[in-house]
Formats: C-alpha cells, sequence, structure tokens
C-alpha cells in the first residue's frame, strides 16, 4: 500500500469522538460486568481463547452447514481439552470460555439442558451412572421434547412409552408422522444418548409426559441402534454449527430404571407412583429465562458498539456549509434510531441483573423452608415471561436495525451484524413464542388484579406488581400527566406514573374483556399482548431507574441518565395511542415528549461512543471490521477480505467450464 | 413409513379452509397477474426451468459463499444457452425465466446495469462496439460506482481519470484506501468489463464524476490486466451466489473512446462538452424502483402465501372447550400480525403497477415531445423514493415477522422464508438508504406545498399530491373525524380524509421547522421521516382503493376490500400518535378503530388461504416445505432433510478425530 493509501480519516475521527465526551468508560464497566475483578478474569479467559491454534476461529461464515457442524465439533473437543488440561472447574470461567468459541457447537444442549435435566430430575442413583460421564463428555446427550408436530404444547406430544411389567422395560414409540423427535440440538449426528419427552403408558393407560433416558447411538463406532432414525434436519436461520436433528423410534426397548426418576416414578410392579413438587424444575426455567435476558443486554450491546464507532468513522454527505463530510453519527435520523438501542442494552442488562438477584433470593426461600416461595415463584416466572417476550424481538430487530444503519458494510458478513442477528433471532421461538408467554404474564397480571386490595404484607413488599394499588386512582379519566415542557419528561417520577397509568388500565379493560367474553383467551389475545408489552415497559423502565444507583455519582452516571431518559421518552412516543387514551397525556404533551427525544440527541451523541466502549467488548469477541476500537475500518475490510476462499486464486473455478465458452463463443 | 404414520390432518385442514371461502383466486390472479394470458404465459416459462437438469437446482442453501458463487455461473451458463437455444428474445420472457432462477447470479449487474448503462449512456458507435456482445455474454459488465468511502454520496467518488492529450488515453486510478471500488455485483470474478465512475481531471481541472468502460480481465485467460487488483469482498448477509467484488485502479490506461459520449464528452483536443440533459437516466432510476415497488409485493406475497397455508395447516394448543386443537391460524394474534402483510402485498401490487404506468406514461410525453415533462419527472422520482423508503423495511421487516409466526418450522431454511428475507433485506441499502429517500421525498413535499395554490391545471390533474390544494381546511383544528362507530373505518373516503389530513398537518409542521431552523435540513430529519411516511401510507392506500376498481364485482372483490379497510385501520392503528394530534382522531375513535380491526379478523380468516392462493405461486416457486399447496407439511419437511449433505452417512467425518476420542477416553 502506498503513503497517499494509507491517509484515512477514520481512526482520527473515533479518537476525536473519544476526547469530547466526559463519560469514564471504566467506571460503568465495573457496573456492567458486574466488578472490575469478575471482568479482569472474563478478559483474562478471552486471551486464552484468543490466543488458541483452534478455538481463535473465526472463519465460520465461509462454511456451509455441513463445514460449519464438522468445525464446531472440533472446537467442542479443543475446548474440553482446554478445560480439562488447564483445570478450568468453575461453571461461570466454562461459560465465559466456552461463549467465546463464537459460534454455538454440537454439544451446546448437552451443556445446557442433559447435563441441568440430569442434575434437577435424575435421583442420586441415576446420577452416578450418568452425570460425571456426561461432565466427561463420555456420554453425549440430546434434550429430546419438541416434535415435528408439536412445539411449545408439551402436552400435545405423540411420542409413547409403553411399560412392559415381563422385561421390565419401556417401549418408545414414535406412532405418527408428526411424532417424530424434531429439533433438538445435538441430536442429529452428535448426541448418542437423549433424554426424550414421551407419553407413558401403563396397562395401556395415559399418565402424561415423561422424561427417559435413551441411549441413541452405539458408544463403540457411533452408529444408531436397532429401531434408530436419527438425522440432521438442514440448515437453518441460525445454529448453522449446530446438528438440530430428528428422531423416530420403532420399538425400542429401555430398562425401566431410565425413566427420570427423582419426581415421578414407575415402580417394578407397574404402579405410577405421582411426583411430589416439581417447582425446582420451573426454577430452573425461570434461571434460563433471567440468564436469556441479561445475555439480550450484551448482544444489544455489541451491536450498538459495532454501529456506534462505525456511525463515528465513516463519514458520508457534505455538510451544507463549510468544509467537510458528516460523520455518519451527525445525522438526526441516525441518533433517532441508534441511541434507543443503546438505552435498551442497559435496561435489559440492569432487568436481566435483577431478575437473576430474585432468583438467588427465592433459592434461598425455598433452601431456608420460610416465607411465600409459592407467590414469588408465580412472579418470577411470569415476569421473565413478559421480559424475554419483550425483549426477543425488540433486540433482534434492534440489531438488524443496527445492521441496516451501517448500510452496505452492515450487510457484509465481516461486520459481524449479520452473525449476531442470526444467533439472537432463534431466541423469538425457543423457550416460548411471544404469543404464549405474554397470555401467561397477561393472566398472571389479571390474577393480581382479582386479588386487590393487596393484604399489608403484600403492599409492603416492593414487586413488580406493586403499582396495581393505586389502581383505582389510576382509572380516574380526569387524571392528567403533569409535564408542562418537554423537560419534564426527564423526570423518572413523572416517567414511571405515566408508565404505571398505562399499564394498569390495559390491564383492567383486559380484566372487563376477559369479563365480557366469558374468559374466552384467543378473543382477548390482542389485547394480552398490549398489557403484558405495557407491564414489561415499565418493568425496564424501572430496571433502568434503579440501575442508575449502581453508578457512582458524577459525569458518568448523569450521561447514563439521559440514555434512561430517552429510553422513557421513546416508549412513550412508539406507543402514543396508549398514552393519549382517555388524554392521559394531551396532544401537546405528545409533542413535548417527542420535542424531549430531540433535545436529548445531540447531548447522548457527545458520549456514545464512550457509552458503549463500557461494554468493553475487545475487538476479538466483536469480531466486526467496522467494529474496531481504533476505528481502522477501511483497512480492516481489506485485510479481511482477502481471506475469501475465492480470493485464493486469480480466477475461480467456474470460469473455465463456464465463463469461458460464453466469452470465446463465436457466436 | 407405516400405514398410521401416514394419518395426518394438515393437507386436509388446507382443504378445509378453500372449502369455507367464497373467493375465487383465478378472478384476483388476473388482476395481480395482470392478466390470464399473461399468467399462463408466466407459469409456462416456469415450467422449463423445472424441468431443466440444471437450472431447476435449489441446493444453494447447502452451500458456502464460494459453492454458491461457482453454481450460480454454472445457472447463468445454463441460462444463456437456454434463451440462445429456444430463442427467447422477450425482455418480459427473459425476465421470468432469469427470476426463476432461485437466486441471483455473477451476471445479474452485467443484465440490469451494465447492459441498460451502455444503452442509455453509451453512443451510437460505442454501442455498435459493445452492445450485441455484452447481449450475448462476450463481455461481461460489472456497474463500479460505489468505493470502500463512499455509497450513497456520488459527489463524494474519490477514483480519477486523467486525460492524457499525447496519448489520447484516460488514465484511471484509485488514489486513497478509501477510493477502491467496492461491492458492485459481479466485480469479484465474473467481469471482465466495468462501467467505473471516475472524477474526470482535464488538465488538472474537476469536471465532476463521469463514467468510463475500463477492461478488468484478459479476454484470453480471464487473469487481472495490468495495474487492476480485483477480488470478492466475501460473505454477505443475502446475495451470497453473487460476486460482490472489490477493484483499485492503479495507472490504468484507457482509450479516449472508452467514457460514456452520449450527453458528456471529451473531445480530442481535451475540450469537455456540458451534456445537453440526463433526464432520460434519471427516468431509468425511476423505472428500477417502479419494479422494485411491485417486487416488493410479490416478495410480501411470497412470504404471507407460505405462512398462511403453514398457519392453516398447523394445529397447536389444546382448545379450552371441546375437542381438537386449535388451528394456529384460529389464534387472534396471527390473524391479528399476519393479515395486514397480506394486505402490505395487494398494496404494493397496485402501488408498482401504477408507478409502472405512470413511468410509460412519462415515456409518452417525452416521445411526443409535449407536455409538463418536467413536473412529472420529478413527482414520480420522488414517489418512487417515499414509496420503496416506505416498502423495503415494512416488506423485509414483514417477512422476518412471518418466519417468526411459524415457529421453528420458520427458522428451517426449508421453509424458504429466511432465504427470502436475506435476498430482500439488501434493499433497504441499495437504491437509496431510508434516510436519503425521505430526505428526496419530503423535500419534494415542500416544494408542492410552497407552490400553493395550484394553477387550475394542476389542480385538475390528479396527482400524488392533490390533496395539498386541501391544505388550508385540513389545518384547522376544530377539524375531526367523522367515525361514530368501528365499522366507520370501513369507509374508504373517510379514511382516505383521515390520512390526507394527517400527512397535510405533518408537511406543514415540516415547513415551519424548515423555516425555524433556517433550512437545516438535518435538524428536521426525524420530521422529514415522519412527513415521508404519511405520504407513503396515503399513496398506498389510495393505490389499493383504485386497485379495488380493477375487480370484478362479486365475493372476490368483497373480500379484497375487507383487506384494504384492514389496512387503513391497521396503519392508523400503528400511528395513533399522529392520528390523535390535536384530537382530529378522538381516544374513543382511536379505539373503535383498534375494534374495528378485531371484528374484520375472523372475516378475512375466512378467505386467507385462498386470497393468497390468488398470487398463484406454484410449489416449484415458492421452494417451502411449510408452504405447499397441498398442505402436507410434514412430509415434506422430512423429505427435505434427508437432502442435507450431513445425511449421507451415518456417522459424520469429525466423529473419528474428535468425538471418538472423547467418548472413549478413560479419563
Amino acid at each position: 500500500m502506498s503513503a497517499t493509501e494509507l491517509k484515512d480519516l477514520a481512526p482520527l475521527l473515533l479518537k476525536k469522538e473519544r476526547a469530547g465526551g466526559d463519560v469514564n468508560p471504566a467506571e460503568l464497566t465495573a457496573v456492567l460486568r458486574v466488578s472490575v475483578a469478575k471482568n479482569a478474569r472474563r478478559k483474562e479467559l478471552l486471551k486464552i481463547i484468543e490466543n488458541h491454534p483452534v478455538l481463535s476461529d473465526r472463519d465460520m461464515l465461509y462454511r456451509n452447514h455441513a463445514q460449519r457442524y464438522n468445525y464446531g465439533i472440533k472446537k467442542a473437543y479443543n475446548y474440553a481439552k482446554l478445560i480439562e488440561e488447564k483445570n478450568i472447574t468453575d461453571p461461570w470461567d466454562q461459560q465465559v470460555l466456552y461463549s467465546a468459541l463464537g459460534e454455538p457447537t454440537g454439544v451446546d444442549v448437552h451443556r445446557s439442558m442433559f447435563i441441568p435435566t440430569l442434575e434437577n430430575q435424575a435421583d442420586e442413583e441415576q446420577q452416578k451412572k450418568w452425570l460425571l460421564k456426561a461432565k466427561q463428555f463420555k456420554i453425549l446427550g440430546a434434550y429430546a421434547q419438541t416434535e415435528l408436530g408439536h412445539g411449545s404444547n408439551v402436552q400435545g406430544i405423540e411420542t409413547t412409552a409403553h411399560f412392559d411389567k415381563a422385561s421390565q422395560q419401556f417401549i418408545i414409540n414414535s406412532p405418527t408422522l408428526t411424532s417424530r423427535k424434531w429439533w433438538p440440538g445435538g441430536l442429529g449426528k452428535t448426541a448418542n444418548h437423549a433424554i426424550v419427552h414421551a407419553r407413558l403408558f401403563l396397562d395401556g393407560k395415559d399418565f402424561g409426559v415423561q422424561a427417559f433416558l435413551v441411549q441413541l447411538r452405539s458408544l463403540e463406532n457411533h452408529q444408531p441402534l436397532p429401531g434408530i432414525e436419527v438425522g440432521d434436519i438442514g440448515p437453518k436461520v441460525g445454529f448453522q454449527s449446530v446438528d438440530n436433528g430428528y428422531c423416530a423410534f420403532h420399538n425400542v426397548r429401555i430398562p425401566r430404571e431410565n425413566m427420570m426418576m427423582r419426581y415421578a416414578k414407575v415402580l417394578p410392579d407397574g404402579t405410577f407412583v405421582e411426583p411430589k413438587s416439581d417447582k425446582l424444575v420451573y426454577l430452573t426455567m425461570v434461571q434460563v429465562r433471567a440468564y436469556l435476558i441479561e445475555s439480550f443486554g450484551l448482544m444489544m450491546g455489541m451491536a450498538t458498539t459495532i454501529t456506534t464507532r462505525f456511525s463515528a468513522a465513516r463519514v458520508q454527505g457534505r455538510r451544507p456549509t463549510g468544509k467537510g463530510e458528516f460523520q455518519v453519527l451527525d445525522y438526526q435520523n441516525q441518533q433517532y434510531a441508534l441511541f434507543p438501542f443503546i438505552a435498551i442494552s442497559y435496561a435489559a442488562s440492569f432487568a436481566g441483573r435483577s431478575m437473576n438477584q430474585t432468583h438467588d433470593d427465592a433459592v434461598d426461600i425455598i433452601k431456608s423452608g420460610k416465607g411465600s416461595f409459592g407467590s414469588k415463584l408465580a412472579e418470577l416466572h411470569a415476569v421473565s415471561s413478559g421480559l424475554k417476550a419483550w425483549l426477543a424481538p425488540h433486540v433482534s430487530d434492534g440489531i438488524e436495525t443496527c445492521r441496516r444503519m451501517c448500510g452496505g458494510h452492515g450487510f457484509t458478513n465481516s461486520s459481524n451484524l449479520g452473525h449476531i442477528f442470526a444467533e439472537v433471532v432463534g431466541a423469538n421461538t425457543f423457550e416460548g413464542t411471544f404469543d404464549v408467554l405474554v397470555q401467561q404474564h397477561a393472566r398472571y397480571l389479571l390474577k393480581v388484579l382479582v386479588s386487590l386490595p393487596f393484604k399489608n404484607d403484600e403492599a409492603s413488599e416492593s414487586n413488580s406488581t406493586s403499582f396495581l394499588a393505586r389502581t383505582k386512582q389510576y382509572l380516574d379519566p380526569s387524571l392528567r400527566c403533569k409535564a408542562q415542557k418537554p423537560e419534564d419528561f426527564a423526570d423518572f417520577r413523572l416517567l414511571l406514573q405515566a408508565f404505571e397509568v398505562r399499564a394498569a388500565r390495559i390491564i383492567v379493560r383486559l380484566a372487563k374483556q376477559m369479563q365480557a367474553t366469558n374468559n374466552d383467551g384467543n378473543a382477548c389475545m390482542v389485547l394480552m399482548s398490549r398489557a403484558s408489552t405495557a407491564h414489561a415497559e415499565l418493568m425496564l423502565l424501572e430496571a433502568f431507574v434503579k440501575g442508575l444507583e449502581t453508578i457512582p455519582a458524577g459525569a458518568s452516571k448523569t450521561a447514563v441518565s439521559k440514555l434512561c431518559a430517552l429510553f422513557g421518552a421513546s416508549l412513550i412516543v412508539n406507543s402514543l395511542g396508549d398514552f393519549r387514551e382517555d388524554n392521559y397525556l394531551s396532544s401537546a404533551q405528545a409533542d413535548a415528549a417527542r420535542q424531549q427525544i430531540l433535545r436529548l440527541l445531540p447531548v447522548i451523541r457527545k458520549n456514545a461512543v464512550l457509552l458503549t466502549d463500557a461494554w468493553d467488548f475487545t475487538d476479538f469477541e466483536l469480531n466486526s471490521t467496522i467494529g474496531r476500537y481504533d476505528g481502522d475500518i477501511y483497512r480492516a475490510l481489506v485485510q479481511r477480505a482477502a481471506d475469501e476462499p475465492l480470493n485464493k486464486t486469480q480466477v475461480a473455478e467456474s470460469y473455465e467450464k463456464y465463463l469461458k465458452p460464453l466469452i470465446q463463443s463465436d457466436l
């Protein structure tokens, strides 16, 4: 490259941005990453992956599904060897390392579902037999619940397990086309065992869906065992490196001891023993959701870090007056679209943290055997449903919007935004779809409403539905928001009241409609979605406001407060139909909320790069040519293009056979 | 497969849906596909592709970028041979065939940009030299405008073309890192020529950006010519089968005759001859946009056809009363999300058709040399900008939402929804990003507003801005929508007035803000977006209402009218903040609009399958396991999975090296 080619403005622009703000990113990193020490450990672990000859691979997007699967297994193997050799046993450490592989692998579900199921649902004897082996990757498991015909409706599962008393075996069958297991990760090519959900039959009587451990493949040569049809379901939008699979069972026999026996049991004589309580199972689900909510914050943080840096480094369009071009970050539309996503990343992170805290508290209560455990669990379950329902689409759409905000360079895979989107967007489907979750959430809110007025101990307890104690006051149609000018929307008490009023009114309306339709949930589903959304947004804003308290006073805190104020005003403007109902907000106030957003944009812009720097993602983690910390994005794009396999030769293989005959034809 | 396995409800459910509606899809097909004859020809041509040994290939999603590129060239070669052998010369026929390849190829831009540029910007001598060869694929061209550092801002282009009088040559250079050409389709590996946009210098003086024909590769062996660095930019979100490329020029000399000379010219003595008029160039751009708008309708039609059929064939969740499970199409949320997208497909199709008509009228005017051609062109350009800005995100987000509505099966690539999304979503970036287009559109609206009151001949002419003649009346803050009950929102005159009032008020507000900010476009950009959106939605609703007139009276027309009414009500509810400004809609009316949507859902549901059948997509075109006409979706999923390359062997190649050592370790 010649000297003139080296002249490039982009890195200078990013330096300028950092010099122009007053946020101290390290101060915020300590909050977003739990603590300075945790973050230091995280980066130490990341370095191990970055320096590893195999695990540092980031060439996945040059590969097709089959190639990605096989390379993923190579990574899984190297990961297993790494934690063994370095004796890394702490689950948090392991998770950081595994997450740093850059893509999921065929052992994802083995780690996240198969082992936890053995831990939670296998009895002691079963754990002795399988748990250590599973942790050592000697048996590799799938979690086979979903079928071709049934996903979220577990009660519709068609796979059967008939108990044969004579042989003391269950006979597993896939009796219909739609009953074959379909989708489980790792089932296609990796797993040699699976937790299989099947309908239990004892003497022809249906005892509902139970979990069984079924060996699928030989431990000698990995061939499928007799009666088992198993394979990969083919390429998908995301998870291309995972062998999501199918499986059909034809009279497959397993020992009686292979039913998960911690709760329900089948005795040798064929007696069914009812489970005592499976609330711990619920708790695992809540934990998975809390983890998901925090990771939505991280993924949104990655996408906004890349996009903010690109927007600062990229110039486009001459300024109408004076010299030079606009940075893309100068554009009002870019700020208007981008900054609320930065706010969402913070809000989701705070909300996830708070969910995790509540979860841990619940576990403590259970262990101590005291306290109103049941109601806390119900709240946690409902609230996590609502937050997941809101965040999954908002964060995945947010990532995709970020990608579009980076124009053509965002469309290139080396931006990594397409990859992040593809890996996140599946979360709209797994762990409950929007439609299922908002119903769970809304039905919980209705229950709380019915229980009004709260008893003393409930009312004093601060929880996500305390605001419903003020329902009567909020229903008053003469109630008006007190904002008089745009900046009044930066008052968090005023903001929170607006969200409480809106949520309370929609929940009450839902209650009335449920009554009017004789509890026809389906006829009220759109309203249920509105109720869930209204409460989720209230909770996110509350979590953000509460999260601010964990930041030391000063310029950094002030900057994050502005982001929080933007979050509130943006949510209002996006749902003005709700907030203006019964003129709680007047037409003029709605306009003031719009003005408030425009007022905040340049204020936040000053610190936008630093607010995303605060996540402290390494360049290796972001894996983005256009999201580099140093802003040297154009050189990175050029260099990364050299890795494209098509560029290994000047002339592609299709030339000789197809292009040459066209070009040199004598037509 | 055993007899019990064959028992499957899905096909029966789809039959039931078709039997339950009263729409005659053939009647609508004749409208959506222009005519019965056109549609018959289309299907005849599709059959040729479907029966072709190479061109019928639909295995692209098993391939990585390099493999897809090479296979795409194989398709391009076979396509070229096909039209030659069958002597298919009609451009419409060719386009139908080429579009049926299932993916773009390395000759896309050669066909859609390189050849048209020669046709429009080359003079007669140049056309004689290159045009036939290009049409015969003997020279293969790219369209190299975009650079690493500059996309939509063409004036920022850095590539230089210095005229050397002595040799009568231009010397082409890439003087900076950011000046290399970046993104052009077909540039990486396919093209041996390119239209290169470069800044013309004559005696050191800058004459702005001009177009040049540059040979890139040898016609003998396809090696890059001296001074040319060229290659592929790597994998992307979509267009994986296209070799989007980069190119840097180092003192590359081309003859003076290689500048595109139809408009601007450089004479042998180095004199620059100003172009007379390049309005025809504009017209090409408008034509591309009109085509794009119609194809948005088609793509939305594909996605909604697949999703509606899947929703009908899929059951999920037991009914609270009585027997059986809900079809997914029974769910209020599914209807609420899906049906407006069916409406968008119709609206876009009608709007695109109308755009094409106006374009053809403009061409007639030009040819006749009479009439107010300039103002018509300005309107067309602005209006196509606004429609494209609205449709690109709504249609791509709509396809992605459709995909999510199909749950896990939508996430599988064999649904084809991920592929359709990936191919469409790039349209948010190419042919102008949202931010650029809404400004062009909004600035045009401001110009029209300033020209008020219209002169007689303008006011009598019905065009997209005629409603601005009623601005004064619409600004009256005491003006109220006349709806008294939900069904009043099915009155198209009432609906259209609401959209006109909203658009007029936002445009006037924008005008005031522009004045207040001293014409600072950037400070008004969010408002410009609102103005463009408001006008685009008005135009789409108008086009839909007008489109209804082309459907013969009867049940089919009634059903489409309901869809149109839903479209209007949905748009209102999505932007209640706008419609409630100054209480044009009251809180109660806003609620009535919401009620109207819920009332329409079961009405539309009755014909939903037939309304999408009306597009008459063949199963081959849809290429979707879950979107089959016959509803036999589960069998299709199972059969398609067998094609996955990982399933060619029971044990994947990574087993021996990586899984076996883990499973059989003696740890």
